[in-house]
């Protein structure tokens, strides 16, 4: 019988494992399956991320590295990578680590399937060729139109907005923008309500035309004002008074003019950001 | 034996497949390890991402959806999916799609390794949790720095820069920064050289206290002037000859001042942010 009292159990070293996340490329697939593997055991985790191992050189180093950890712990690292050339691939699978192929462990079924033989390319992720350049640009260019259309910065060319990101200072306007500029490619503006507007809030006249762009963004008083006292210490802004009668007249401007709204509170910036493409229908690219 | 005239090549329904990317999350997981893994075939792909599939009446309408698709072409949609829920999960496996799960193909030999039941748990990843807000809050906090720090608006607090990113101007400072910030909450300042720095260009004052954080970006001339040419037709900052002397003279300074530097010609903003972290020993947080 286990006794949970956390004092009396003794540290597992089962509990606590090293993880190697190897790729030749940027790593972020292996990270983030990786992570999305792991989150399912209740074990805390020690990660090490390789990317561009390219090269034999620094697989073995890395295998050396791996092959330590085991000797130091008699626990075995746990391995996740993706590597496209076999000799590197060989030396990393060598090692004393429990080794997952993230890619291939879903190609070979789909090869059958598919019926044709899977051809392998560097960098087929995460990176830059002719084929997606054009992709590459228009994304670029989303970023770019992000930042020159944050926070209410400029109202001209809104007619190129995917989407008019609305809501009081610190709700989640910017960091949502350039997420689903980044990620997606979505020309994302956004529009503050700043506290001088809440005296008869109105939707400014200059957004009405876009009615159908425009999506609010809301947030518990509690959680605002916390964000904005690590912005602006025992301010008015800042204070629990000042952020409810925001929030409650910007939830009442985006309900009488019909504005899909997200209570952002407990999302995070992914999930916000593909929740207002699915409300929106807005197209996902993926880059 | 095939005729491979484009026009004679009957159009194959096999090198033409719909796929879906299906979670109870953002589905941003599915749609990253899916497409590495159709990047290594031949086929060209129609995508249908759904996210935030919880409940069964959602997952009849897309299994139907599917199965429509099925219908009409012969031809099994694929389906990659990651669904907690046994009911949800079941509808969609249930369908006529070719089904892949996506995390749980990895989980389970790696239940084995790790001795331990999985407690698969919902927004796992991408998702906001007690346990990651401290860790959301200072991506928040790097994204508000990299934009109070972008295109050198401001050189104070450079202090709290984790990396300066030095480069002309459209050679991919701020996404670089942008991403540093949003994937790996690193906070990353960047400072311009602009023309009229051109005549005996030096390293700032300001920035020499902090030659350990910087990192130089340059670019090929013709790609540099084909991305201003963009911005500014036919103006002398987007002329062939200038982004020539523009880049002669930084990648001059950044040798001079022994400045590890990266030419972002063929790179995608991931492979940049990555081969910075990995250049400068930054640490790698994941979200």
């Amino acid at each position: 019988m286990i006794d949970t009292h956390p004092s009396l159990v003794p540290k597992d070293p089962l509990f606590e494992r090293n993880v190697f996340f190897i790729s030749d490329g940027t790593a972020i697939t292996a990270e983030v399956l990786g992570h999305a593997v792991l989150s399912q055991f209740p074990i805390t985790i020690t990660s090490y991320t390789l990317p561009f191992v390219t090269n034999q050189t620094r697989a073995e180093e890395i295998r050396d590295q791996i092959n330590a950890l085991y000797q130091q712990t008699r626990i075995r690292p746990l391995v996740f990578y993706s590597i496209i050339s076999e000799e590197v691939r060989r030396i990393i699978t060598c090692s004393e680590g429990f080794c997952q192929d993230i890619v291939q462990t879903l190609v070979a079924p789909l090869q059958q399937e598919i019926g044709l033989e899977p051809k392998p390319e560097l960098h087929r992720t995460h990176g830059l060729s002719k084929k997606n350049l054009g992709q590459y640009d228009a994304r670029i260019a989303a970023i770019d139109y992000a930042l020159a259309h944050d926070d209410g910065i400029s109202l001209r060319n809104l007619e190129h907005a995917h989407v008019i990101i609305l809501g009081v200072s610190r709700c989640g306007k910017t960091p949502t923008s350039l997420y689903l500029a980044m990620q997606f490619g979505i020309q994302a503006a956004n529009y503050p309500f700043t506290s001088d507007d809440m005296d008869n809030l109105q939707l400014p006249a200059a957004l009405k035309p876009f009615q159908h762009k425009l999506f609010g963004l809301t947030i518990s008083p509690e959680r605002l004002a916390a964000i904005r006292e690590e912005r602006r210490e025992n301010s008015r802004y800042a204070s629990l008074h000042q952020c409810r009668i925001e929030i409650a007249e910007v939830e009442a401007l985006f309900r009488k003019n019909k504005i899909n709204y997200l209570n952002t509170t407990n999302y995070s910036v992914e999930e916000i950001s593909t929740k207002i493409i699915d409300c929106m229908g807005l197209k996902r690219r993926m880059f």
